[in-house]
């Protein structure tokens, strides 16, 4: 398969680059040659936008290793970005005529001309994001460390958020600034569009001009736009009522602050599940029940297309839709008025197998190589990298070589084996030569 | 829908009249009236076959109350292997014309005349597994305790290990006789067979039959025979290696016997997860990679139409396939040679997106009641109540009533909540009205 194999070593070139660049004596704070095994870990984590890190990045990287660092971030994020966009566009062609004029549609354009144009799109759309969020970023930071750090730090957090990449220059994330909403509110702006995907954006947009220049027809959304804005806003609430309800009574997290606070450390801890990264609660110090709904959220994770990690609220819909129809009696899958193609169905499928697979096997060994380290810190801290949040209890950092070598792996799997499933009907159709008889068999 | 209601109401009568003989005086060793949630949970964990207990059976019940209980298992048992079996036939008449004739062919009977008959032959097979168990187990619990105990010890054992349900006269379970084959041996068997289902054990005693009586043709295995024991096989071989290789050096469980004993160990561990329950290793001594593994593997379970729970081996190896079939590039999913319908693919994943919502809101909700219990420990703990496996790492006992309540509950929807997505597509089949087109959406 040419589309899956260039996906493949297209991440594994960057990432030995990467690899190779951060390991120099410049990349280092302290001028030495890097440890390789951080440079690998940190190569891995910023091109598959994840956002864990062995080191404190701030102040073990110099301003070159933290340039590479941010370099390998929008390069995976936008390269992670771009092949979701065409793989969608891609399928679209391949099943369902009807996806197909929907999209040219929306993009004014047909045929292969249109692919030009949604990558200039996707850059022009991450430079507009990325250049909002530092003039935001910037009065802040200015205020706090001077015009040149403050500009640094814009730019980087800036990237790192519309990226979902999570890296911080603050030992803490975003904790110093827990309950400043002027921080808060435009940082989980650029985590939630950058996690809901271009084409979402796009659709956005196209309505936006529509109505501006009160345009006579109506605009049709498609159904990954409805699912994708629904599923979102959907986990967001949840998240952040399930997470004030269980950490309500937590000195540690959001037990001594007042209800307002407590409001925004729950939102934001909401927000940061569509794998951001960022955290602005101490992570170790939530209750377990915390921690686990955390891993339940991560896991999902953020749309297609879009920079953000996990299974992908669109393939958690097509399955919670799949058991809303089988309880009411049903053969047939509906999503708003449409009908969910079998493939579509079989490509959830795969995608939720290939990761509850990936994760049970990478925590099994995990638990083998590091014994002594609490079980749910090694799970979360597997669900973290596998959908590439970046969210960590701090034992990353502790872990033995062999249990950081599973994270790169499992940073990469969770990154690339997503796109390769989504990717594998794309490969030659082929030939149904035999089709054989039905047969029942009970289940469950 | 008239199949769900009545599983639904003749379990909870069961549950209800088991509860109030277990609160009777006569019940306890004590002769004092029975704690309500004590009793409630004895119940629940009998009728659901799944042998959790708060208090140890051996000491805390009167012979009476350990003669109800064997009665609320006999009942639970029978009662799910019937139940199950029947929906088979119900869904392999409604769908298949060609399953209602293998059905038939086997039990060489048409129409409704089969059910009693089935119903006749389920009951023949479980008196005469039982029996040969009690026959088999007698001679050693006779040396050990002499006949009389013996006799109850026999009979209580036999009559728990084909039907799952683990209630164990032994404080320590099977430790006492952890080595001892005479006794591995035959528990295992009654074990696998219980759980790998009445529909398997009669198409193989009807090849035995015309293998023996020399018919000129071939028996057809069903679908469900060939999937049934292939994925029970294969679970309980990688199960062994995968428990040896894991607990190999923890000093607890295996370190310190010698090879063949350890593989005694592993392989009985592996058969417990198909949701017997009982234990011949010290669960709460296990390591976190094995306790996590065994939650894996008790997640999964039984095969359908026996007495075990969890997802079943079926619907596990439905999805498998279809992960297989997209990975391929393929839109059928086959299964030896046979087409997997779009029906039976939407209730798998009906079957597992219900579990798994289960299992993740027992897990927070009981985190949250009892926080200070280690995180795999309620973990485990939940999903051996929810797959009706009875496996303990030692909480049960000791958890806050909050958290007994939340177990109760998931022992029940582990086996009726099963039961019920089974049957949902037996209702009046809704004529397919509107037919919506089709839309693609990206996944993963
Ligand atoms: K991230
Ligand atoms: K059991």
């Amino acid at each position: 398969m040419t589309v899956s194999r260039s996906i493949c070593f297209g991440f594994l070139a960057v990432i030995t680059v990467g690899t190779i660049l951060l390991m120099m004596p410049f990349s280092t704070s302290s001028g030495m040659w890097n440890n390789p095994i951080v440079a690998l870990f940190t190569a891995t984590s910023a091109v598959c936008v994840t956002g864990l890190a062995v080191e404190d990045t701030g102040t073990y990287f110099s301003f070159w290793g933290q340039l590479f660092l941010l370099m390998l971030v929008q390069i995976g994020g936008l390269g992670y970005m771009t092949a979701n966009t065409f793989l969608l566009l891609l399928l679209g062609r391949r099943f369902s005529l009807k996806d197909k004029i929907a999209i040219q549609q929306s993009l004014d354009r047909p045929g292969i001309h249109g692919s030009t144009q949604i990558l200039r799109s996707i850059i022009a759309l991450t430079a507009v994001m990325e250049i909002t969020g530092i003039l935001v970023l910037l009065p802040i930071f200015n205020a706090d460390y001077g015009f040149n750090q403050g500009l640094w730090l814009a730019v980087f957090h800036s990237i790192n958020s519309w990226n979902n990449a999570g890296f911080s220059l603050f030992p803490d994330s975003y904790i110093r600034y827990q309950f400043y909403l002027p921080l808060v509110i435009p940082v989980s702006a650029l985590i939630i569009l950058g996690g809901i995907g271009y084409p979402v954006i796009f659709e956005m947009y196209l309505w936006m001009r529509d109505r501006l220049l009160k345009k006579p027809y109506r605009t049709v959304f498609s159904l990954n736009f409805k699912v994708a804005t629904s599923t979102t806003l959907a986990l967001l609430v949840i998240g952040t009522i399930a997470f004030l309800f269980i950490e309500l009574r937590n000195p540690e997290t959001f037990g001594t602050v007042n209800f307002g606070n407590q409001l925004v450390l729950a939102w934001f801890q909401s927000v940061t599940t569509r794998t951001a990264g960022f955290n602005s609660i101490d992570i170790g110090q939530m209750t377990t029940a915390g921690l686990f709904l955390t891993i339940a959220l991560m896991f999902i994770g953020a749309s297609p297309g879009g920079t953000g990690g996990g299974i992908k609220t669109t393939t958690a819909r097509v399955l919670a839709n799949c058991t809303k129809a089988i309880l009411q009696g049903k053969e047939d899958v509906e999503m708003y008025q449409r009908q969910v193609p079998i493939s579509l169905i079989l490509k959830a499928i795969g995608v939720v197998v290939g990761s509850t697979v990936t994760v049970i096997l990478a925590t099994i060994l995990m638990s083998v190589t590091d014994p002594s380290v609490n079980f749910i810190k090694i799970f979360f801290e597997v669900v973290s990298a596998f959908a590439t949040v970046g969210l960590s209890t701090g034992i990353t950092a502790s872990v033995s070589a062999s249990g950081k070598l599973i994270l790169i792996v499992t940073m990469f799997v969770g990154r690339v084996g997503i796109l390769l499933l989504m990717a594998a009907l794309l490969g030659d159709p082929r030939p149904r030569a035999i089709r054989y008889p039905e047969e029942n068999l009970l289940v469950g």
